[in-house]
């Protein structure tokens, strides 16, 4: 929630100059993403989201990112479609960093989704799924099960100062995880990060899908789990059912989920829960004094996997056949 | 630089449902302004910008800000028109906060003025003072001389930690200012804090002034005197004298100053100086450890004050008869 670098009229007019977009009318620092400064961007040919990549993003995997992002707009997925300039480069460098002009989508996230929200998000994650389904380059999901064992070494000493019993519980996940996990499930490119702030809508239509610097190539089922996670729980653990189902409902009227996929939800779904339970603890261990972010609660993923301990089959996440 | 109120799409929508600009589209928090929380809005009518108004306003001077800004945009000054609800009101009230919407204004802030810039400037600014003229409402000026002593008071004792000499330095200027600070100068609304950010161009176009939450009724040359400040030094106190006399030219070219104006020239000049080093200096004193807004340098005004006080006349600022 910050502009780390500032971009002056002049290093910005410069900039666009590489651009036929157009004449620059205004810019404004987006108080919004924990990871990149994005400015919002007007100029005489339309709007425009500017990104300066910070730190946490590592630079050899922008390729992998821009590519995704125009392949799958140009198969009609709504998403920021990033703008070339005259040398047909999307990717340039503005004020010391790594920096992408990207088309402007409208749209909101949806604080407390509904059904009919979780029911427009599963097919649009069906249809992300397929129109990547061409897409000619690999990015490994390093946030995945592999992952898991270090983060959690980082964590494990203070975990219990965040909740009692946490590093007791979450040893006891990650060795099932790791005994269980499943392999070999139909997959390719994934989102891994739909939350609500990455989904957009406008009145009750899903207009675009944004943020799409966890993409990686992994189980398409693993994707669906994500969601599960971020759309169908309370932050105090309650479970809503219909809207898992109304979420799996709406990714299966695009693309039906296979035997083996539906057999491993429940898995997959508390490995979810666990891979952000992780992060989120890493981050909540490890903020400075004074910090101009406030991390999220890693708690509130504990609460979750309560449930999806107890998950025996996907119909326990609303899945009917 | 923040965003200090979080607005949800519930509660926004419901907000937006008293007026008549359309159904929403987009709304992204803008990393700007230290006072208020900004939000640029994007409806199916247009651009605007929200603001939620934080303590730091105080809430019984909102109608003279908000009628001024309708009264000079009527005037056609390319200004913020707040936007009436469906009861005709343009204050109103979102997430516990005073809130108001209007008009969005295209353009940049120019990070290194040129002479040009200054001699638009100037222009805009004897425009303001001369749509303003007819306008009903009074606001003291409560950071004029009166204000001075007591800002001074706080940061009096921690005053040379800043810099060696500075309480010493301010108490004279703040002597010389309270005995010779003239009375009776032509005057009306100024804008009083029209610093860089607060002025847009398009290209070399002047196309807007914003941020009228210092507003006050207060001497005309009191206002040039703050542009003077603001935009003809940099931060060392290099003082560019074509750019200060291209602002004036560009005044002139609207409205004559009188006499007495120019030869209350330096002392405003000074005045106004004092009162942004005194401002800065509180604030800078005053920032708690961790704090989200990096206090402005107050040593900049003590090394524009070097300036004014070895001024005599007008035309030690570029003035010419």
């Amino acid at each position: 929630m910050a502009v780390y670098t500032e971009v002056s009229d002049e290093a910005l007019t410069a900039f666009l100059s590489a651009y036929e977009i157009g004449g620059l009318l205004s810019y404004k620092g987006i108080a919004e993403g924990v990871e990149n400064t994005n400015f919002f961007l007007h100029t005489t040919q339309g709007s425009y989201i500017l990104t300066l990549y910070e730190k946490r993003v590592r630079e050899e995997d922008l390729p992998f990112f821009l590519n995704l992002m125009e392949h799958l707009a140009t198969r009609g997925l709504a998403c920021p479609q990033p703008i070339r300039n005259r040398t047909g480069t999307a990717l340039g460098r503005l004020c010391g960093r790594p920096a992408v002009i990207v088309s402007f989508l409208e749209g909101v996230s949806v604080k407390h989704p509904g059904v009919d929200h979780c029911r427009a998000l599963g097919g649009a994650l069906a249809r992300l799924h397929a129109a990547g389904a061409d897409f000619g380059m690999r990015r490994e999901n390093n946030l995945s099960v592999a992952a898991w064992r270090p983060l959690f070494a980082q964590a494990e000493p203070q975990a219990d100062t965040v909740s009692p019993g946490l590093a007791a519980r979450t040893r006891a996940d990650l060795a099932a995880l790791e005994a269980g996990w499943p392999r070999g499930l139909p997959g390719g490119v994934i989102h891994a990060d739909l939350f609500t702030d990455n989904v957009f809508f406008i009145g009750d239509d899903l207009s675009g899908l944004i943020d799409f610097y966890f993409a990686c190539t992994d189980a398409f089922a693993y994707d669906l789990a994500i969601c599960l996670n971020a759309w169908c729980f309370e932050a105090d653990g309650t479970f809503h059912a219909n809207m898992a189902a109304a979420l799996i409902a709406g990714y299966e009227g695009v693309r039906r989920l296979e035997p083996a996929e539906v057999d491993a939800l429940p898995i997959l779904a508390r490995g979810a829960a666990l891979r952000f339970l992780l992060t989120r603890l890493v981050d909540w261990l490890d903020v400075p004094p004074g910090a101009l972010v406030q991390p999220k609660d890693p708690r509130e993923y504990d609460r979750r996997l309560t449930f999806h301990r107890s998950a025996r089959h996907a119909r326990d996440y609303g899945w009917a056949p």
